[in-house]
């Protein structure tokens, strides 16, 4: 990779592609030229980068010509169709989605977790689901310690996972609500204002969601840990950004309130924000638009012999998506 | 019993003793007389009750003379004082707080599973916690059948659960998000619009909320099954009223999902709810002013190897509270 790698978003004006564009700025990643591609919907809009408006291409198999490394988030379907290109073209791509995550050939690295594994890449990479990275920036510190064998988990989805009019409904709704006025759906199948939905992203043959299965395949695959176990629900819940996760976690080794502290204190990307009697937890609303997860709530898990329960929230716009790809970027450039 | 009972509703002006005016009212319950009774400054105030309004009176020592029936929910320090001097007045007293639920001379009941404990009283019983009650609402008939060793198990609870000021509390603050005014804190100690809270109650030494802690204490006295476990995460969710809780239980007995259905679907109080193929499973939306509770997401725990993950939904004012209060006077009068 070049020291100054000429760079593309693929999906640059959807709510992580707009902040793959910011994170790249604020970390002052070195790139040459900036592409931002979309569809042909959105071509001829300008975003702003350095302080230069720059346009919004549309997306076509010629779009990677001279460029060094893209970063992917527009949707599955759009990785599997021009991913593949841009990687024959020389591009290195890093793809937020789904597409290419559980492929032998595609590393999936969160860089605090397996950077190593970027070293086996042959044109792209696999940028993880953002309930499974967030959940691991705590989970994986504590498996190196105690061993995990297992999980339980429940998550608190904010609404801006789904993307930007997903945003719009929650906003329109609220107002209809306050408005006493019918409640009109467009992207949730069931009104989500002042609810909750039990169902994020499609179900499986086997009564999961495809966002619930995930943390269980792509965190062995991640922690290179095959008989990891995750039992998960995932619910959408009215928040406009950040994750949070309620999570059991078994382990071989025992396990201490003290010594998991004492682990999550040195982990990298990560807060631990854990007195109670402050009313100090992780929180969504204040874990949004950070680039370190919180962890908190922290406690022996009572229906475990040699477990722990913990609280962790993360913007998932950010470490679940574009902070990720851009930390991708920057371990292609040591 | 008199088969039609003088009734006290102590704590009418608040959100569960108003539930319990409507349901006595619904449910055609044969009330002789109906004293309502609340703090000082209530007094005055009226309510309707069958087409008439019933005057608030200041509740004091002698409130109970003539009463035979006395529904409270104004605070455990309130029926720790009034409790005992309605029972010593020869009155039967139906407690929604936690004063007495723990006590080993007050049957906790869930009439649908322990009606039976209930020849046993000495003039009080306890109504379960909200949280509690809607889970066992679906975990018992799981447990009659399969034999339950242990549930972890993660809530999605409604600020209705506070009390009315909470109810006005996220109202107001989505009032001042919108607008976009500072919020303003009264009742939480975080702000509650668009965010979510995993504190439900008080920190207990061992770092679980007392809220948390029920689920296993409350749940082992009313199945009667002293070694039941429950890991439990309780989260305050902006939703105005029914809570949600994704569970993964644990049985002795093989179980598979179509037993588990079978089972539930005779389950009395309790809907089946579970077409996720048609997005059809609980919501707080849905179960809210419903008498009964909800079950669905029915499918095998991945990291159990005898266990189930279910979602159950109900209204934590009716079931949870009022309607449970209610059926308990029900079957005191068979």
């Amino acid at each position: 990779m070049k020291s100054k790698p000429n760079v593309a978003v693929v999906g640059a004006t959807g709510a992580v592609g707009l902040e793959m564009i910011k994170t790249l700025e604020k970390r002052n990643f070195p790139v040459g030229q900036l592409t931002l591609l979309a569809s042909a919907r959105s071509a001829g809009k300008t975003l702003p980068f350095h302080g230069r408006d720059i346009p919004v291409q549309e997306l076509t198999k010629n779009s990677f010509a001279g460029v060094d490394l893209a970063l992917f988030s527009a949707g599955g379907a759009i990785s599997r169709e021009f991913a593949p290109l841009a990687a024959k073209a020389g591009c290195v791509v890093i793809d937020n989605s789904s597409a290419f995550r559980m492929d032998d050939a595609v590393p999936l690295v969160i860089p605090e977790i397996n950077a190593a594994d970027l070293k086996n890449h042959r044109g792209i990479i696999a940028n993880p689901n953002c309930t499974t990275a967030i959940t691991l920036m705590a989970l994986y510190p504590l498996h190196q310690a105690f061993r995990v064998t297992r999980i339980f988990a429940s998550s608190y989805q904010a609404v801006s996972g789904t993307g930007a009019k997903a945003i719009q409904e929650l906003q329109r709704q609220v107002g209809q609500v306050v408005a006493g006025q019918p409640v009109t759906r467009e992207v949730y199948p069931h009104q989500i204002a002042f609810n909750v939905l039990p169902q994020v992203d499609v179900f499986l043959p086997n009564g999961y969601t495809k966002e619930e299965a995930k943390m269980e395949n792509e965190g062995r695959k991640i922690m290179h840990h095959p008989a990891f176990r995750a039992s998960v629900t995932c619910v959408r819940v009215p928040v406009y950004r950040a994750h949070s996760i309620a999570v059991s976690a078994e382990f071989e080794k025992p396990v201490t309130v003290a010594a998991a502290r004492a682990v999550l204190l040195k982990a990298p990307g990560l807060d631990v924000v854990d007195d109670p009697a402050r009313h100090e937890y992780p929180l969504p609303l204040a874990a949004a638009e950070k680039y370190n997860c919180q962890v908190g709530r922290l406690r022996l898990d009572c229906a475990l012999d040699n477990g722990l329960c913990f609280w962790v929230a993360g913007d998932q716009l950010l470490k679940g998506a574009a902070l990720n790809a851009v930390q991708i970027a920057e371990e292609l450039l040591k």
